[in-house]
């Protein structure tokens, strides 16, 4: 599926300030881009860091006044692999290295505090992916999707309280309840076609059977829509523009589209 | 049922503190007090609050070091009524005035968090005993007994997320999810006959077809082994000791018997 | 001074709900009710509950759909004492009993978090109304006025560590801090003559040398300004409406202006 | 200095559970492993992880019932460059990329929430390293080290309010801080000689003009005194001993000494 992704960011900077952006398409396997661009009004020189091993991409610039970043790109976008019963959960012994620090809670995925919950819950299924589906059901059909319901502070801990969130809540709380079950998992960022309202979508990834598989705990679009950005434990390292200091949004938006073949 | 309580208490405080205690047996409907003693040694004098309007009664002392509170009590306790299906919930409009505060959240009870899930889980059942009782049944179920797994700052929101808890913690969560379902409820300290092992026992009551009601969200206990110390929103209005300042606990022990008629 | 309050509250209920309103002026000392109405349109029974000991005044009702009610009031306010060095702060054992509860942490108010912090900050004062005027000042200098920065569920502890907040998140720090100084403090919803822009106000009252002192920690206007309305241990206690289920805000305008002699 | 470090640890696991120990002494420069031992009773498989690109280096095994964990090491440690005034905090755009990680919030470390702070009482200093002391000083002078104030789930902002807690509870709010002011910040676990009662030590490190420096916001040891194990975001990326299910100990003892040259 061909896809064209954009993203029209303008903010002030009241003063200079320093910003890391994570709006580029990952060079991720599957994930082609054929084309793209990037540009800042006034133009601002950038750092572009290169893609690290998650294929990420992030590009760093000191801002300051009014400026609107536009970033395009068009993807070739392979589908993927569905997550479907029957892969394995691996023994910590098996998995790589690199795999382990998402196993760990983080900011906003306090796993440990769900273990007697996932396995209350979760404990009588096979350890393979039916315990990942089972997690993926159980959180659609407990949590509403209610926007205006969290801030920026909500940890996975208060969504499971709340059973009110958006999509950064639905993955959080997706994400604590699988690395509970001993389900290294990861939040990824995405562009999503068909997504409604448009915007950065926040979902996550699971390692079962030697590979991350991409799931989506609000349901809000088919994984195949998805074109990943960034990689991280949590919404804390995904966000789309970390600063060094206050700044405000003036606009944002985002939009998917299919590029007919 | 004729039962005798005793509490015995030895706190160190290392400096001049003020304190107030709730150790003694109420005078509520039901519990007559046959006998009681109360010792401070070294000798000390102390304010003894009359019995509110809900039959609780407190002192007050000024102490410092070493000091020992032995309270005694012989009382009679006829046979509560025990909560069953069909006593009705009441309207706002129908409540007394005094009742109204414990429809409001508190410290350890933020009933406002719970509102989504005990619609979500109870709201399909009639508004009346069944919900306290379906209640009663969850927080039972669905938390453990573990005595260590929270502190002195664990939310009825924490025991939700952690499920594990003790009595205060069984208490505070049952109490959050029934002022969510709009039924008042008032936490309770309580002296309880073959509780093991013996110490002071959190429990609450409920507001249901014009009167409290007593349950225990633990079921540890009967309700009729339980003899009422005080009442309040919640752990932060009914500790047994409340001081200005910082102490430490020596010893404490809490014995409760039956005495043969 | 003649001050002429009013509120105009619009609200929408989805469904039949039950509402407890706290936005008439309380029958305090010093505080005459000259003329007052109340209106609900469309017109509804409300149970208006008698003036408990604090003076206070709530009325009651069962609404559905778009709601409309205005309350106005002309009341003659005489001075008010104004808090200055030198007030006793009571030991516990010589305050009147229902003074008590307003010693104890309460849901936004978790005073026993705040104990080494108070200590170390103002315990080098003498016992009296200097270190509530201390209090306020600290409150006052260390956070800034910034609407948006807190939210419903924002305690004190949050406030502290976010230094920004509004009136309540002001009036919830400054009563945790003087509870941790062992100084009895109750939280007063008021309206506020020349408060900019107008709305309901969140100041708090301290209990020393055998009365109540009503201060101000965000000092937006004097204490001579305020008209009472409710009293209670936090924000949770004296909101203007609680209810029994969600609604909606459609609109709500408070105002307050001087009425010549 | 050549130091002897040893750690004796013996867990019970109830059934069979993956575990990682963080227990061996990192390949920091100026930290030389002259030789090394580690013993497992019941002799049980280990899976060695490779130093990472910090130095760390973990082992991995499935362990069931009682086991005992002996890893003994001696080093030499060169002296430490001691972080005093004049470092340069860099830009974020000089930053190499694997710094960035550690300029985000983690668990333990709500940065984002100090920022306020952080300006307010930090803010006039030049931003280089006499921040960062300012930092420490402000932690070491504001907060008490007592053992048993704080708990597992503690995090910085819970010091922040409590101010008391022990060696994890002064890092995790002095990296809070420092990232606040943008100075990137990790925890790092430690040997630590002369440190009373001997145990695992928690300090952290700032990255200024180029380079990690070691810090100790508790001051309990010199950090000359100190021989680095894990880095990570907070504690819980460090901790000696993570576990996929729980365990219990049994007993733990940490040892260092000096060895005569």
């Amino acid at each position: 599926m061909k896809l064209r992704v954009r993203s029209d960011l303008v903010y002030d900077f009241p003063k200079d300030t320093q910003a890391i952006f994570a709006i580029q398409v990952a060079c991720s396997p599957g994930q082609v881009i054929l084309s793209e661009s990037l540009a800042l009004s006034p133009d601002t020189p950038v750092i572009q860091d290169r893609a690290d091993s998650h294929g990420e991409r992030r590009f760093r610039a000191a801002l300051e006044g009014q400026v609107r970043v536009v970033y395009e790109a068009t993807i070739e976008n392979s589908t993927p692999r569905i997550l479907s019963p029957g892969s394995r959960l691996q023994s910590w012994l098996e998995l790589p290295p690199p795999v382990l620090e998402f196993l760990l809670p983080s900011r906003y995925c306090p796993s440990d505090k769900f273990m007697s919950f996932a396995h209350r819950e979760f404990g009588h299924l096979a350890p393979e992916s039916r315990q990942v589906l089972a997690v993926l059901d159980w959180v659609c059909n407990h949590v509403d999707y209610v926007p205006g319901a969290s801030h920026a502070g909500t940890t996975a801990e208060n969504t499971f309280v709340d059973r009110a969130g958006i999509c950064r809540d639905f993955t959080h709380l997706g994400i604590s309840i699988c690395r509970a079950l001993n389900v290294p998992s990861r939040a990824v960022s995405a562009y999503a076609w068909q997504l409604d309202p448009p915007d950065f979508h926040a979902v996550f990834e699971v390692y079962l059977d030697g590979a991350w598989w991409l799931v989506d705990a609000t349901r809000l679009v088919p994984v195949e829509n998805l074109v990943r950005i960034a990689i991280g434990r949590d919404a804390a390292d995904i966000a789309f523009l970390t600063t060094s200091g206050s700044c405000e949004c003036i606009s944002q938006s985002v939009s998917v589209e299919q590029v007919s073949a």
